[in-house]
Formats: structure tokens, C-alpha cells, sequence
């Protein structure tokens, strides 16, 4: 089934207690394509690149199946810029520079062709322009998941309001969840963001795993512990897009199938964060994906009958 | 199975911002032993309180099919005292006052009838304190576990390592783990620690979850996202008594045992967090116990089936 994914397509520059980088490929819509990717072979992007965006970085997309025609570029302009550090522990990053660039005046219009997915993603922008892509849709798609940040909630969160009472899955990070729900308890903070109309929550603990919630049920995944985080950046977007693209791939939006795309989604990011930027993202192969999934089936399975 | 349990029996003033106690019962023993008895009906507890210490405690222990002969009472002295105050996102706490009372000079001397049990539990004490317990066994038990903290670490580094080479499996938490192994991811932390000569090392992470290494394996148990965490002091020990108590329970040391252990422990632990102190862990049903362990199941299990 086709998926879009409307969102930012940048450059980086990340420095991690292992090293540094110059501009790399980066942006939300970038990491959530790529992962997205290893599950569905339709997948259209919209976003917003400068003159100085690198055509190899385009090839790259195509070759795993995204249509970048939805990228507009804009020749004279440069593309968003973002350069960061992390620290050891890799939970807390300071942001050293952001150049909006391009993405000061971004304009979503989505291609005709593009408005009928049956799978939306909305990647992190700001909510208005969320919206703008929503009201271009020619019928609701099946699924519809929003991720969003706390500075959103902070600048625009009546926006943002808005627009999460139209979706179904919204994605967001346990110190979000705190600061959108004002609740601390993460438990109650997700009955509070459900009342905002989503059907579903799905809160990322980045290293300690995400939890997925709807009114009645929950469910956990873990992180796959791993010998070394190379660099944390888009492991959030990765994430989304495996979770996404299986979703795409499997047709199914019950709760029981929700479960299983964590699952590949946490498989995804865990491949994310071992390389810089998206380059662990970059040529997978099915095997790869799938040992992967078994390391999380085998970290997590257990067998417990309570018939005594 | 017969399980003996060393460690501290306690009182204890707590602080959370939900409330405070004036001395109530607590101690790693008394935690580990509780949680233990409802999985296992033959429990041995060896401590050491002062006259001050109120016997209905002793009362409630024994009612948990606990023999408590083995707890010495020094009537001219004072029972183990630590006062506390946790923080509001309960992962921190300060410590207000420990007064070490009769703990100071404690010979802990294991009943004759008390030195065969199939599982010894080491709760956190002085190392020297546990090996001393270790070398009054007559011959080695079926399984034992040692808990131990930061502070030994510290101060008494080569009596722990003496002690750790000696038992089945270790449980401490991350930040212990990170300081014991000098590493701070805990995936290369427990290959090291492994290397110290236990066969298994459990890595508690608190409302994290908790992970279970051996040399070739990795199992990972999250935590019961709950409404309120009321106060966690204990949860740790209860984790360690269900753990343990399953296994003298089922009689079964494999991995795939001590997974469903750490599910078990995990059930036990989210009790003891929901109250003050041990209220919580007195009294429960099996039906109340049963009922969490399918919650568990609930939130972690999923069925993914990797034939394509």
C-alpha cells in the first residue's frame, strides 16, 4: 500500500563522544523513508531541499524506493541545517547551530498524484503546516501518525491540538508526553493525551524502549542492548518509519499488528544508532533486518503458563 | 525447596512526595523474604535486630512461612535505621540519616539446621559478612545470588570480588554495574562482570526494567508502567525474593527458568512500590499475584512469525 511521508530532509553535522562529522544527509522525512523502506517499495516524500543539496542523496532515496518528486527545490536557497553534540551517556544532546534555511518559508504542496496514500506519515514540522498536508488529502487515508517535539508544544500547541485530534498514532518521547499531559506518571500522562482524540500513543524511552498505549491496552519493547550507541541521531525517525512501512506492507491496523510494527520499528533504530546519520540505514539487507527481529523475539519471549 | 535469606531487617523513615513514615518496617531480608513466600513455603532468614523491634513483625514474617529463629535479638541494643527522601521522578533519593545500630558488630551465625538450604540469597550486607555466611554452608546450595551496592564497591572492593567469584548470579543496578566494570555501556559491563565468575548477572534498572545477562545470552524484563510509583524503597529486594522464590519454587536453574523468574520478580516488585515500606507485599492473594504475572504477559508478548 502506498505511503507518504511528509518532513524535513536535511544536513547535519553531529559530534558523539566518537567523533565528528562535516554536513551529512539527515532530516526527519530522510531516516523515516529509509526505514520505511525495508517494508514497502511505495513510498512518496515531501519536503524542502536548497541548491545545495547533494543530487547523490536523491539517488540514494530512489534506490530505495521513494519518490522524491514531492521535494521541492529551491536552487538559490540553502537547505535546513542542524549540528549538535551528545554527551556520553547519548540521552541529553545540546543543539550547537539550526539554520532554517529553506524550511523558514516551506510550503507543502503535495503533488497531485501523491494525495490519495493510504498511509500518512507526518514527520516532525510545525503543526500548521501538519495540517496544511492533512487538508490536502483526497480521502483520510486508513492511518494517519504525527510525531511531534516539545517545542511545538511549547510555541504552538494550539496548533498542535488541532491537528492531533485528527490522527491516529501520535509519536512522541517520555519528556514530551510529561510536558504535553503535564502529567509525570506516564501511565496517566497517556490516558490524558488520548482524551485529545489520537487512538493510539506510542511514547519513545529512546535506550529504555517505547511504550504503545490505546484506552484499554499496553504494550512495551525494549531497546536491543548494545555494545556501543554510535550516534543517536534519528534513531526516533527510524523508528517511526520501520513501524510505519510495516504497517504499509501488512495492511493491518489492529492492535495485535500495532505490537509487531514496534517491533520492526525498534529493529530499525537499533540499526540507526550504529553508524553516523543514516548511513547504517543505507543498503540493509532482508536478512540483516530479519536476524535482527530475532535478536528482539529472543531478548523479550519468554513462556509462562499460569494454569497451576 | 528450602531458600536462605541473609541480609537486613530494618526500620525505616521514608519521604516521597506523596507522603512520609515514621519508622516502619524494612531491610533487604525482610523485602527478599516476603517476596519470596509466595512462591516458596520453606524460608530461613538470618539477621540481626535490637530490642527495640516490634515482634508483631515477626509475627507477620512468620505467617509468610518464614523462620525467623535464626534472627538474633540483641535486647540492649537498636535495630538497623535509614531515613530517606526520594525526589519526584523516584529514581533519586537522599539518604537522611543511617544509624548502623546492631549492624555494626554483626557475626552472622547460621542455625546448624539452617546450613544446607538448596538456594541462598546474599542480600546486600558487608562482603565479608556474606562470604562469612558462604563458608557456614555444608555443602554448596543448588543456587546462590548476591545482591550488593555502590558502597562496597567502593570501600571494599576486594572483599566483593572474593565474593562475587563465588555465586551463580549477581543482581545490581546499572549505575553499580557501569561502576564495578568501568564500562558504561552495560552490554560490555556484563561481559566483564561475567568474567568475575558468576554465571548470571541481572542489571536492575528500576522503572527501566531489568536485563538478565549469561556469556551468550540476553533476556530483557521491563517494569509495569503503573499509575503512581508511591515509594520505591524495597522494589529491588522484592524483585530478588520473587526471583529466587520462583526458582526454589520450580526447582529449575536453566536460562529459560530464570527468565520466567525474572517476570515473576518483576511481578513482585510492582506490588511492593505501590504502597509504603512492605504494606503492599503483606497479605497478597495468589489470584492478586497471578492476575499481575498475565499483565506482564500482556504487555511484552507478541507473535511475529518470520517465514516470508
Amino acid at each position: 500500500m502506498s505511503l507518504l511521508v511528509v518532513g524535513t530532509v536535511a544536513y547535519d553535522a553531529i559530534e558523539t563522544p566518537f567523533g565528528k562529522t562535516d554536513k551529512i544527509l539527515g532530516g526527519a522525512a530522510t531516516y523515516i523513508s529509509l526505514a520505511a523502506s525495508y517494508f514497502t517499495k511505495n513510498i512518496n516524500l515531501v519536503s524542502v531541499v536548497g541548491g545545495d543539496f547533494d543530487k547523490k542523496y536523491l539517488e540514494i532515496l530512489k534506490k530505495h524506493h521513494v519518490n522524491t518528486d514531492g521535494i521541492q527545490i529551491k536552487e538559490n536557497e540553502k537547505t535546513f541545517f542542524w549540528a549538535g553534540k551528545y554527551h556520553i551517556d547519548m540521552n541529553t544532546r545540546d543543539t550547537l547551530d539550526t539554520q532554517l534555511n529553506v524550511l523558514a518559508d516551506f510550503n507543502p504542496i503535495v503533488p497531485d498524484n501523491m494525495r490519495n496514500p493510504d498511509f500518512l506519515m507526518l514527520g516532525n514540522l510545525m503543526p500548521s503546516l501538519q495540517m496544511k498536508v492533512l487538508n490536502q488529502m483526497k480521502e483520510r487515508p486508513k492511518l494517519v501518525v504525527l510525531d511531534t517535539m516539545n517545542f511545538w508544544i511549547e510555541v504552538a500547541i494550539e496548533d498542535l491540538l488541532k491537528v492531533i485530534s485528527r490522527v491516529d498514532v501520535l509519536t512522541i518521547n517520555d519528556e514530551e508526553a510529561r510536558l504535553l499531559s503535564n502529567e509525570y506518571s506516564l501511565v496517566k500522562a497517556a490516558q490524558k493525551i488520548l482524551d485529545l482524540g489520537p487512538k493510539y500513543l506510542i511514547i519513545k524511552k529512546g535506550e529504555h524502549g517505547a511504550l504503545l498505549f490505546n484506552k484499554e491496552q499496553v504494550f512495551f519493547a525494549p531497546a536491543l542492548p548494545l555494545e556501543e550507541v554510535f550516534d543517536p541521531t534519528g534513531a526516533g525517525d527510524s523508528f517511526a518509519g520501520g513501524f510505519i512501512g510495516y504497517l504499509a506492507q501488512t495492511k493491518d491496523i489492529s492492535f495485535e499488528n500495532l505490537k509487531r510494527a514496534i517491533i520492526f520499528g525498534s529493529a530499525t533504530a537499533s540499526f540507526c544508532v550504529e553508524k553516523f546519520g543514516t548511513e547504517r540505514l543505507i543498503g540493509l539487507s532482508q536478512e540483516e533486518v530479519d536476524e535482527r527481529v530475532q535478536e528482539f523475539i529472543n531478548l523479550v519471549q519468554f513462556d509462562i503458563s499460569l494454569v497451576d
